[in-house]
């Protein structure tokens, strides 16, 4: 535990060669033709001596790194999102990318750009556009990262702009009640702190989707928790809703179980929708009708990164990333 | 953007002081007296620059860095552990670690431990013990790491274990189920890849529970997928069993549903005890049964990885993490 870190001088040492050869050989340089049994030499001493190429350091001689920085997002975003973040990484790592997540810990905005651009990233994903800010982009730009990609609802000057509009959610749900014929449609509204980027542009396509129909979108406030969903239960028939936008499955499910514990059938009571599309909702009496949302293959977002690393200013500044259908079941 | 990224020697230059006043102003050293007026000036020509520090070039003037590396779980692991490890990071931030994770891409063993140590991590959290390996330790540990300190069922030698020993958590579900009268009880086998580490000890300590009891434990594999819940609920009568321990509260949900559509009552034909204490589980009807997982705060934790870093021998090798603590609701 106290032997010293094997360097590449070291490497160079025992393989009778000198640092330059080490590093040539070891970061597949093709600038320089090496002979294989020297290249052999080299590798069999680093092995030897159980060498470990030091990213930062080879960062610093080359200016950039590979990696590529993802900030955690702030809430957990569900197995759908995970599920998309984890095929983003795989899709990177084989790109050759070192892909870090920076634990979200209570920094924000220019604040939080400064401490990712410690670690020198080439590139940064950042959910969350919205507190990043153009300070935030510029500062990690001056510090090297050639692409800053922001998901989220909102375009961040000087980041390219990965949309994810929650509006298309809430449309999708709104219209599909309005189909069925609902005419006083409650809207839920998560009281979780980190939740509103998405529970409100899923109300705003609510609402959207009800302009110049006549129907009433009305929002209704719960937080994830079997009491307040009793006391909500208790009130709804003085509400006057005839269908409702769980916000997504999780909370459909919570909504649901109070509604039958209170009497109130669904759909015939209330027509309800969730959203995510989770295997709960398929498992809940009635069967629940939800919106899924579909995202790009990590694969597609891998290159556009890998592109936006060569060439900054190839891509345009934003695309639209979510689509949103609705899957029709019992429940609404 | 195309913009050279300032340096400590730019700040130098515009403070009018040498590059060493720089660092020492900027990390914080006492070893040094500077007057206040050079700080104020030093600090007031970063920021006009919009200089960041680099945290690589830190570590490797300094021959460690306060990196805190902690690979991605390879898969899901539900909101509990999300929530421990989540306050880990913070309380190791406060602390004044950075704190990465690397993503899940594929490595495992000394692979990973190579690609982890070539960001010269000062220490290293990883879940999932039994694929890091001796040798893997071994090598972070050349490379810089001061604690190598794994999560999960075994020890590694070299590592400190902090063991999560899942059986706990089947002996309290195995023993509330004998207490309840149950004779015949089958334990639930996720077939999803991964799962392995928590399924196996958990279906172990069921088996403890019974041991001299002269009652039965079957395992009943199930794949979380809908069609197969109803193929094992349609022959469940068959298999004459009185009690079940479902694996978690998702899969006792998939389990429940499938009986009561198959019309086996629970808990009169068949009682049930989920795991890991999740919401859904109140929203069942019969509410369910499960087994409260309980760890340690992550403020807890990041004073031992504290600890380690300033004295990596300080520390006895293992200790034990996990409670579980029987809830007893409707199901069983």
């Amino acid at each position: 535990m106290t032997r010293a870190v094997p360097t590449s001088a070291d490497v160079a040492r025992l393989a009778g060669v000198s640092r330059a050869t080490v590093s040539y050989v070891l970061n597949n340089t093709n600038a320089v033709r090496i002979s294989e049994p020297t290249r052999r030499r080299v590798h069999e001493a680093a092995k030897e001596l159980g060498y470990v190429p030091h990213a930062a350091a080879r960062s610093l001689r080359a200016g950039h790194s590979r990696m590529v920085l993802m900030p955690t997002p702030a809430v957990s975003v569900g197995p759908l999102y995970n599920r998309f973040l984890s095929e983003l990484q795989w899709s990177l790592s084989r790109l050759d990318y070192t892909v870090v997540q920076y634990g979200r810990v209570g920094l924000t905005g220019e604040e939080a750009a400064r401490a990712w651009a410690e670690l020198r990233p080439v590139a940064v994903l950042a959910p969350g556009a919205h507190d990043l800010g153009p300070q935030g982009v510029a500062l990690l730009k001056r510090s090297g990262a050639r692409a800053v990609i922001t998901f989220g609802p909102y375009q961040v000057d000087g980041a390219h702009a990965l949309l994810m509009d929650q509006r298309s959610v809430g449309r999708a749900a709104g219209a599909h009640l309005l189909a069925r014929g609902r005419r006083r449609i409650g809207v839920i509204i998560p009281q979780e702190p980190g939740l509103e980027a998405f529970s409100r542009p899923r109300a705003d396509g609510v609402r959207e989707s009800a302009e110049g129909t006549g129907a009433q979108v009305v929002e209704v406030a719960l937080p994830y928790d079997e009491g307040a969903a009793a006391r909500l239960a208790a009130r709804w028939r003085s509400l006057g809703l005839d269908g409702v936008f769980a916000y997504n499955d999780e909370y459909a499910m919570l909504l649901m179980r109070a509604l039958q514990d209170e009497g109130i059938a669904v759909p015939d009571g209330t027509g309800m929708v969730g959203a995510d599309d989770l295997m709960l909702g398929r498992l809940l009496r009635p069967r629940l009708s939800t919106v899924r949302v579909e995202l790009p293959s990590g694969q597609e977002l891998a290159e556009l990164v890998d592109r936006m690393v060569s060439d900054p200013s190839a891509e345009p500044p934003a695309r639209q990333l979510l689509g949103a259908e609705l899957v029709e079941r019992e429940s609404g």
